[in-house]
């Protein structure tokens, strides 16, 4: 997957299998003692945008080492239609049973997300507006979750608390006010790090800007509130906005003339993607 | 979380949370170079079943040893209103922002999950069916949702390839069939482990009934055809069915004398249970 | 080794090399600075059967990737004369010098397992009854140990505790009895896991048996009692027995018509197989 | 256990009971889903030296902080009669009965270990001879059972390649005789190392010694060959025998002259010593 | 240490412990097979700003958990004089040995870095600019080494190549530009994230400016480049310095009227600051 | 690196890159989305050692798999003139980007530690003495930092204290003098292990030497009493000294006909060698 190192992925692959095969697969090394040649397919069983074919690949290398042992995916991004195949394997049957569900339960989640995030983007088609994730994702699988909202066409947020300084409500009760938290953090962090401020109406945004923040967060405004934001800050400093984005409202926001639109939900509610496997006897008809 | 080792949920914290703060939080360590004495609560935004409460008091543990820090949860399992409070904390508000995020990370997927596995639980109240998870879980998160799952109410099916032997379509049709399959198996298993067999049409019942399967996974049969499994079989072993089960048609599956139904949207497709935390300086008024 | 995964496997021999080079041998590096040709066999200084000539083989290419490294094998389950190769290396002298101890040590412990199971097998020859490992086993090393005992013949019992149900004397004695016990179990449990019982008497088989065990352990009963057993329950249920099994017993317990013997001692007591490597400069003669 | 650190002792228990564990213990979680009050015992079925008595202590420790749960273990080093307690544990009897297995297996191995190295030491009492451990010990527990035989009166050889030279049989081959290897050795190594040569006759004895060993190691030599070389070497060199020694071996060896006896099968062919655990419903006749 | 997580410092600990220890400290445990009572002083040498004092006391806490161990150690970033006590300690006198190097270790490295930063900090006084850290760090320690330097008084540059865009000289060369390089950056990254340019003269300078860089890094410019690019930018962003910055040169290069100076010898190239550990018996006299 | 694991070394190598590139290499990924040829040069900018190549090499194959991939780095060990290439690349430039930081980051810091101990051995030359390390190394990072010192023509004292017997000051002073610490050591500890002592002044020399040191470490004494030492101990065993040992100074204490000097600089204090990295587009006029 682009942008997350192999080491990573093969760690993570090897965490999964270790989860889901346990002490052996008991049922099919009591069927097949001796290995068996067998052909697979992972097909789509609705339309979708594919992510997480590399790694599905990788979780059958991460089984079997093989040479005998060939398996072809198709890129991460593409679009799928019910029916296409997604990943042919050909090779030892125990290898290719082995491997399945592992391989489904990465390819159909991180297919999940990737698809919704261009559902959201055609809703926006048009418009020059970004769609963002959030930190609100699987704990244990960010960089791969980050990869598929990049695969479906979204942009990352910040990684992790260190990557980008957002100060938010809840920094802002505790310091005290908005200006106050500015101030503070101006005081101790360098340029390198961009400084964005979460504001929940109009007068907050303007405090945030005159205090000195390099980007707006509008959180859990309505449409017009929106749109006096973006009228007084008349683009010196770009807007995000977040907070109960579906997707019937994301264009009339993308409409108001904001920069970035971020949405929890493409990473902690994407329903997994359908799509199964059928292996089949090898020696021809596969 | 009942049933999960508490090194297990340690150690799945500790890996949550390097990966959100990474190199540290600096917008929190920028505006509060020193302590700042807070109370924060996480309440939620919807009815729900709580799980994962034990969790996220662990984060804030696993953030702050200090003796100041003060954390209570509710109970995994108690179902709540909106606005109930879930979590309760009291310490040093650095702990509470650094926490908030990983916190309610766990907190929502796993509320998630429990909540959508009891609203099946409602929709069969009357039959005595078991409502089971299936091997569709997030890599790397099993043994927690397999909990949520319980909480919910639910039944675990097996939680990894060693545990049960569960003979499916793709094992049949290697093998060269249902019987051949099962023999197989027979030849090579002890008496500790149940032999299921996975069938799609009720003639595959019977002869796997005939072979010795302990039990039957009815995958996407229709209704019509369960009924006729169940006739057939009369209760000598025991029914599982699985397959396009959703909200509406459970009930009428339940209602065909089946004793098991699997549900691999239990954990592949839940969305996050909406909540949120509060934070607010103390010295009184939290 | 069959039925372990490789990455288990390697796992298991990096950390067994860590421990048993430390920061480096300095015998071997300050004798050979540079790379001397060599070749070695393991040889059996006694007759067993192999286990672990596999994982062996891995230990050399985990310590030296180099393309001139060639190692041959036996295979896993052969049954070797004092004398006999059972490994054959050859390529850097200084690779089989630093791999040499934990090749063996793993060998060793492994072939004692299997060929002491197959000891027990020969006693039994002529019933149908299995020989059973327990969980008595190497902590760190159960999977491989069970691996052992399936290449000297026998069958695994539970890989762990969430594996199968079996309810023990202690269970008993704090739930307040047998039929307590199993009720209890019943009221939790689905039927994907097997619900075995242990005894210490006819009575407590015979009430085992009536609340719904769906298998026996005898333990530590006398031959008799055992044979009572066997035939009150006359075969609805399979029967299995446990404790004080040595390889004088084994043959009269087998007669009872019992179907497995479980035996500890297969695995906490075996001794380790005698076996030596020879190396020899290459170039010739070796 | 004295002389290995806590943290390592910590990590191999959480190894052991992930392996024993699973993801659950079914039985005891289906009888006692809410705690229950309990007293367990470990007691000694044959006489020993305890070993690992503070290890199986801290197994429970390990599954459960509650301040509730209270465990006495006999001193390390103890030598116990049939019957004898060696661990007092009160709480919660979930706890007792998930670490019975772990403790036990921990127990009773180092036991076996500490218990055989005490019957050598019998045998040679009188004598101002050490015995030794050697390498071949079991992969990842080296630590462990290296303490155990201390427990037992032993003393440790080295503990990895790192630790002391030793020049054996096969690293003379290679180079080309004994003194070519000392040679090699003494111009690479510093004098913190002690350099010791293993030598298979009185010529061999000699010549190690005029090349300036620190040590010999006599390797399968029959006693007269032993004495032979004791004589020559006059207390100049300390002298080590190994190979072949058993407990009615052992006496004559010692009484030889000689100053170490080493015996790999302290470590790989030790027996578990037998022990066993009753537990019984608290509240008064524990 | 600030901002660096609790369970990093102790997994930092945990495996310079077990490096140093490795299977055990023989010299003390063979003197001391008992605890021994004693107190131990950890004193500067030499004048110097402490870093690492509360991970040297957590050393200790990691090798003994007994309540009768005491540690105090001054505040990280206090001046000490030769002589001044560092850290106290009293306890068992073979926890206090056996710690000693690793917490010396730390301890010496850790202020080196703090003490070398400060130094850079007194040479600009009277400058309104930032000393800077770079990647520069050692392998592994790159989280407390930045501590060190703010705990010196400097800041910190990015992390990680996540947290920061910085397009360096090798970017730009095989990106065909400076404006090529940073129009390709601006069509894939959002606001969150900074951008600065490296240039190495002031046309480039000037180039990235229009180009739309947020920040410029000056490598290697001699003094008059660097007064020319500061007039021409004239505040609109800010400038950072880097290459070749030693101590004579950094007050020149600050008055020059740039932003921030970083210096990679910061980390790569302190040396240790000299400090000594005393122990004596205890019963008074310490 | 000679004499250390490939799998330690590997390891190493992942952690520094996950620590250096954090959840991606942003910078390059948005202006490099797809494959840019180009090659590498890693040139020298001072005349050095050359120690970790090997490494550096590795750590562009950890990021990269692809047989495109070509990396030569000479020899380590080998010394080279500013300008001198000890690393050339060939490649996807986004590997060579990626990798360039960390790969210098072992580079300049190894060969730092090779220099300085040659610069030590240059100021010896002549006489028959070697120059030893201390446990005075980086946290993390001994086995590849003793590497380095061997690179360099060093040798190392012990890895850790579980390698050799040394008593330390503390230790005496604790024990309540030199001939009792030796006497308890000779207690418990066997002739595979150099017994060392620490004196400060001739006459604590005396002492240790009659009660049985293998060797003495004379610890910060001034060359009158080390010339005293070196007279009356006459060879009969290895002298070391160590404590404020300088370039100026090591000559004449190696003159005064000691054993060994031991340095904590070499590792401690050492300085980063000055080296740098060019990268071109590739296609010919690399």
């Amino acid at each position: 997957m682009k942008g997350v190192p192999y080491w990573r992925i093969r760690s993570l692959i090897e965490s999964a299998l270790a989860e889901d095969i346990g002490s052996g697969d008991i049922t099919t090394s009591s069927i097949f003692p001796e290995p068996v040649k067998a052909e697979g397919r992972i097909r789509a069983k609705e339309e979708c945008i594919v992510a997480g074919a590399e790694i599905a690949r990788e979780v059958f290398f991460t089984i079997d080492h093989a040479p005998a042992l060939d398996v072809t995916a198709i890129a991460d991004g593409s679009r799928v239609k019910p029916g296409d195949t997604i990943l042919f394997i050909s090779g030892d049957g125990r290898t290719i049973l082995k491997g399945e569900r592992v391989a489904l339960n990465f390819l159909q989640r991180l297919s999940g997300i990737a698809t919704l995030t261009s559902k959201y983007l055609e809703m926006i088609d048009g418009f020059d507006v970004k769609i963002l994730d959030t930190r609100k994702t699987t704990p244990g699988l960010r960089d791969i979750e980050k990869g598929a909202i990049r695969i479906g066409g979204g942009y990352n947020h910040r990684f992790s608390l260190s990557q980008a300084v957002l100060i938010k409500d809840n920094h802002i009760i505790l310091a005290g006010g908005i200006s106050e938290a500015i101030a503070r953090v101006k005081k101790r962090i360098t340029h390198h790090l961009n400084l964005e401020v979460e504001v929940s109406n109009p007068a907050e945004a303007e405090e945030a800007f005159h205090a000195g923040a390099d980007m707006l967060l509008l959180d859990n405004m309505d449409i017009e509130s929106i749109r006096e934001v973006v009228k007084t800050i008349n683009r010196r400093i770009p807007i995000e906005v977040s907070g109960g984005v579906d997707l019937l409202r994301v264009r009339e926001i993308a409409g108001a003339g904001v920069d970035y639109i971020s949405i929890g939900a493409l990473t902690h509610s994407a329903r997994a993607v359908d799509m199964s496997m059928d292996i089949v006897p090898s020696g021809g008809q596969g």
